[in-house]
């Protein structure tokens, strides 16, 4: 076993994290207030390979591994919560089209995905199909060389504003095994975006209802095979929680180095707020969750990448465990610094806003309950 | 002992729900999302007496007591929990004037602050007395009939929008004995108003810094005698430690209510989300500590109203559960909501933002924790 | 509304606690450590009246309330868990026979019951169903003037050592409409005892589990009509959930107190434990939950004497509550006296160990959220 | 990164598992209920290793390292919490002896506890100094050639039942600094014995009090140099720290394995608890924070062998996690096994009293918290 860093790592994380202290932190308040999507400051970060970290080669990607995309993705959440995580969904789009797209669909959006030069959203949810993902209504229907997809996604992350959509849609008959996967240009025809919602946060990057009607697709843009959109989308969400639960450690962790900040400087009583041991205590607990949380990450990946037959449990527990230790630091760090957490003029109310999703989407954390419980008390399972 | 409510709580509930319903909860959202301060509204709460609840009646006030007022303000915090939160400090601020004042300030606000006519604002908190009430540093110096009062006083409620202040500053000495209470005129030379807070939540209430600079106060307007400021504050907070208690309660009661309308409505997996047994436990579990933290409150606002010795104490228990409790229980509503939860179509995400400063105004949580420690530490306690 | 004890209840108080530190704390280590069941000390508290606190005063009893029931068991928990807890069961048992059973039956046992002459036990529970009572296996059969009694029973406070018995069997098909109870006395023919079950804690009452072997009852031993027995079990239930509360109550106030002393002499660091603010804010938490819960448990107890609607969903709140928070409260409590918590020359152990099963019996926690949840859910509910 | 365990570690744990279900898991509950020190099977285990696993090679000590151990340790734990618990002190007194004694002591005791068949003791804790170590009062004057020891020590596994002692004396001023430590056989003169301290728990190794009066011990058996003592305590206490937390991490996998097999098993309401989707939840979240724990426990012994700078903040959150988190699981799945889970017939109820001294003892959890704090706010501290 070894828990450290490797140099290349290291390196990653220090790129990242300047990136994000010079390019996202400066802005991100402003960003939220204002609900602006920085598209030009990620096409910024593509040009340092953070639109495609885990892509492949071929298409321009960095080919790291999800470990490594994890310990970058926490470095840039540290700068800006809500863009680092729009970031982690066009990475993972990126990556779809590469590994499961048939080439001409790969060479007309995959070099440019992996720069950033155009944007992607990815188009599971629909709105009675949300922890549900299997029950998906969107139809898509062979006609001649295309498909006509048909049907409503919901809280789409960055739709209206990016290039390029993967879309599940039903192939064939009920549950998981009639989805599809396709690659389609974000401003064909048949294509409308509702109204930007009003969200509680995560507002640099736009959420609107996509509609399809009658949008032609050509067969050369089904990802895979027909029927293997679950697996997929499953295959994707994986690599989704443990991105989500890198941005919850990152936002966590620059929550808490903030936290300690303030209460070396803040005085109350004629004594700095660090001198109180009940703060101490919250903040050492602060600290102690946070370092568990960040290993159950890492390790999670680290199994994602060996292709381990428990990954996706690991992945699960991970995302269930660092969305809710992540969004607790926030959420304390935002009390240490009192009426001033409270206020916009400090990034604490923020962050607890931006994390409070991360316990929601990528399959919420009710139903990672359900698949950790299930690899639990499977007939032979091993201890975990 | 009885845990039942009067006829007249249940005539003085019913009154305050119907108001809630029809004259806040339509509105609440958008009052959020423009932050607007909803005057009308709160004058018309002022006809039915909404504004001087505790307040004697030779003020025009119901004269109830605090645990009245405590139902009343449950009720009116489920249709907006921002514009109940304005309505409890004003409430405050009457009774301070009417308790405390001398004759010529009673004749000149008190009545038209009861009604509502006049709005007022509290003003103790500084930049850097938040949780240290007692280190404040505006100070009143005499000058012939009139007090000069210099120093700036931060997140004041209503602050640019009220007529009425009642403001601590320091007469004499260091610590809590140096502190008197004036009541002020909001529109006075010598008070200039800083820019709005933006907030996390209780948008629907403007926040301002406040700035004296040689205003002159006529010594007929201080509040009881020179040195009974903070006394009069900490009277203040053990009423406004049980009326925010309150707001979280109603609050909360509301999110859980919606939550399980939701839960009976939504479908997924083919089955109501009612049906999930994880779930209805963390519904048993959020109302059984709902109704434990309405009873403390309560207990907490009757032993106020009977001048029990321990009353502070009750009310730092009672003020630290009912607001932790109620923040978790909107955080859990939020979560039972899913994706929808997150979204400003829906009020969940409001209820946690709103709730969530009630951990920490009047008197943080942690001060709570002093407050009971020190008690149950004291020499000769005996048990609560 | 009204939160203080009336002057009764402060006598009777007052009376329990003198008992309970006369005759219950000086022994219940001693009681603990050697399995002993202190039946003469149970006939004392008899003489008292504490053995038949709520059972009518036709029979004998004190014909009090829940609430006054509930006041007074809190109070002798302070010395001895186990044995207040049994107590409590023998009450139950006394107040089923005086409200449900024949005059025959009443007169045989009624008045030695309420004495505490006779000691009783509650044969509910199976080995195979346990949080499922309706679906008990032990089968009384109509067989002339008698009924025959077959199966067993588990888990049975005082078995072994008791004269009577209520005997919940199946007279008629399946499910609770099915179950009748008995009145039996314990050393008849037929019946049979296991050995004494070696728990974690409540040591001071004897746990057996007892087998019916065609048990002959008197059908004038039937309580109520024949299918009564699971209402009858359910009626009692809301008195024990209560009483088990209150158990869990008194317990932790009690190693709260001590905790508290012991903080307040015990030194490290060259400073009283009461010095260190971490710790103050634990005590202040254990404070305020317990007073919660507290209060949380008597108004369900006047719910249940209200003979109100929702009593049966308050005091499964209250039970509910109080058994989580007790147990915290004592482990806490050991947590602060540190390594001397751990050993049996303190009592904090002891608590700890007699309070945990009181999350599990009386209808387990699970079982009280889903009576909770049950309620909630109810087309029409209104808030509790 | 790597968070595979190596080949030879999966050996060390294949044999660690085989001992500790052969040789402990059988005999666990009867050594608990008889207060049954099992010398002869810790002997047993000193002839596989297991007495001296990172004491050096020069000893006879397997020269593992610390994350080695802590994987054996787990695996020892799930067959005797207990009996592991005082495995790891040997160990870490044998690691001591031969790490920081004389030649002439290494020879007399050194390859005898690296066996097992001498046992140790490690006398640090004093009745007022706990959680105070620097201040304890046992004093070691120099006379000639000797030292002589006087003072007691407190709350001591093994002793009187073991036949070397490391034992912590002032030889000089006050604090850490006048602190020593020394080789001591347990049966010379001028060492005796209290009596056996009943505990909750961890009763397969007996409590003792020690005194010393006028005990001689030779300068050849100071450990290092006068004045190292605190430091060789510390430097023990870190690893001890690891030792503790795997037998927490151990002792919870046990419960939780027991307890899903339970859930598979258990029928109730006609259906198996394992189809009850709250117990479910429990059962994944019991996992979930099993899983990070183990991560934690690793990733501090991996600190630890590096030599890191972080190491004792590190073993410090490990432990502190570790330990409560296993207490934990150990109560939940006492719940999940109902009334059976408390009584003797089944291990939960044991598993949560040995635990339950995990979060007192190697430093309270509370300290723990104190070297998190400071550590976290030093000036110049980079994140963890």
């Amino acid at each position: 076993m070894d828990f450290e860093l490797s140099e290349d790592q290291v390196a990653f994380a220090d790129m990242a994290r300047a990136f994000a202290q010079n390019e996202l932190e400066p802005h991100a308040a402003e960003w939220d207030q204002t609900a602006f999507f920085p598209v030009d400051v990620i096409r910024k970060a593509g040009e340092l390979g953070f639109c495609s970290l885990y892509a492949p080669e071929s298409v321009g990607g960095l080919g790291l591994s999800r470990l490594d995309a994890s310990i970058i993705f926490e470095q840039l959440s540290m700068g800006c919560t809500s863009t680092t995580a729009y970031l982690t969904i066009h990475n993972m789009v990126t990556w779809m089209l590469a590994n499961f797209g048939k080439p001409v669909a790969v060479a007309q959006w995959g070099e440019k995905l992996a720069t950033g030069e155009l944007l992607g959203s990815y188009c599971l949810t629909e709105p009675n199909a949300g922890s549900d993902a299997a029950s998906l209504k969107t139809t898509a229907k062979r006609d001649g060389d295309d498909y006509l997809l048909n049907g409503s996604k919901m809280f789409i992350s960055g739709a209206g504003s990016t290039d390029f959509l993967v879309v599940m849609a039903r192939t064939g008959g009920e549950g998981a095994a009639g989805v599809s996967a396709f690659a389609v240009g974000a401003q064909a025809d048949g294509i409308s975006y509702g109204r930007k919602e009003e969200k509680m946060g995560w507002n640099s990057q736009p959420t609107r209802m996509i509609t399809f009607e009658d949008l032609r697709v050509p067969a050369s843009h089904l990802l895979g095979n027909e029927g293997d959109g679950f697996k997929i989308a499953m295959k994707g969400l994986d690599g989704g929680r443990i991105n989500i639960a890198s941005c919850s450690i990152g936002t966590a962790q620059q929550a808490l180095n903030k936290a300690r900040d303030y209460m070396l400087e803040r005085k109350q009583f004629g004594k700095r707020l660090a001198e109180f041991q009940a703060l101490q205590f919250r903040l050492a607990d602060m600290a102690t969750e946070l370092v568990a949380a960040r290993q159950l990450v890492r390790m999670a990946a680290a199994k994602l990448d060996a292709g381990h037959f428990d990954a996706p449990t690991y992945c699960a527990m991970a995302k269930r465990f660092a969305t809710d230790v992540g969004f607790n630091v926030c959420d304390e760090a935002l009390q240490l610094y009192g009426g001033n957490g409270y206020i916009k003029e400090y990034p604490m109310e923020r962050y607890v806003r931006d994390t409070r999703v991360h316990r929601i989407l990528e399959g919420s954390n009710e139903i990672m309950r359900l698949i950790i419980a299930r690899r639990v008390l499977a007939e032979g399972a091993t201890a975990l």
